[in-house]
């Protein structure tokens, strides 16, 4: 089990990867059989192939991330922050949930929120 | 599925309920069958009799919720609230992550926190 150290130094990584526009910083962070649902609602993304053109696409936009609040690591394999992602724009308030596999990878992203947390 | 209205309106009067120290208006947001894992990473407690046990002795202690950023929900079935605990003198950084049922009920409840965002 990742220790609560350890998965708050990644979403700290995740952070700073959009903030140095640094996409494969970013996608190192995730398993090879990683599952990502952004926003929780939409189809997974299955795999680092689907997971890499995700973060391409996101980082490519210029989209930058700031935490609403220190981030959260339990005794389990779950991390979490709240954050508020700037881009074209818009404001949109988010949580991310993160689950780490034995390795310290993320093996799976649900991201919490919708269109009525978009603000102009 | 719960609107998102629907879903950000049960996690506000989640912490209503503690403000007011009203047990059994937070216990009513649960669904009969529904699971908690407060903290993740400990047992999970199954169905409304352990969860009514749950909240009378976490509400009894006289916690406070204060939100860190406004309530998140998604198109799926997931909201989430990033929020500080007040208890006994410490404060506990929390994300809780609540799922709910088509009856607009929360059928699970993940609590990310742990040791390390507890602060004196």
């Amino acid at each position: 089990m990742p220790t609560e150290a350890h998965m708050k130094s990644i979403l700290q990584s995740y952070v700073d990867g959009f903030a140095a526009g640094d996409a494969d910083a970013v996608i190192a962070l995730f398993a090879e059989d990683a599952v990502i649902e952004d926003p929780v609602g939409t189809p997974e993304l299955h795999g680092i192939e689907a997971i890499s053109e995700f973060y391409r696409n996101a980082i490519g936009t210029g989209a930058k991330l700031t935490l609403d609040a220190p981030i959260r690591a339990s005794s389990g394999a779950k991390a979490a922050m709240a954050f508020t992602v700037e881009v074209a724009g818009m404001r949109i308030g988010v949580i991310d949930v993160m689950t780490f596999n034995d390795a310290g990878k993320v093996i799976r992203m649900d991201a919490v929120w919708g269109p009525e947390d978009v603000t102009a």
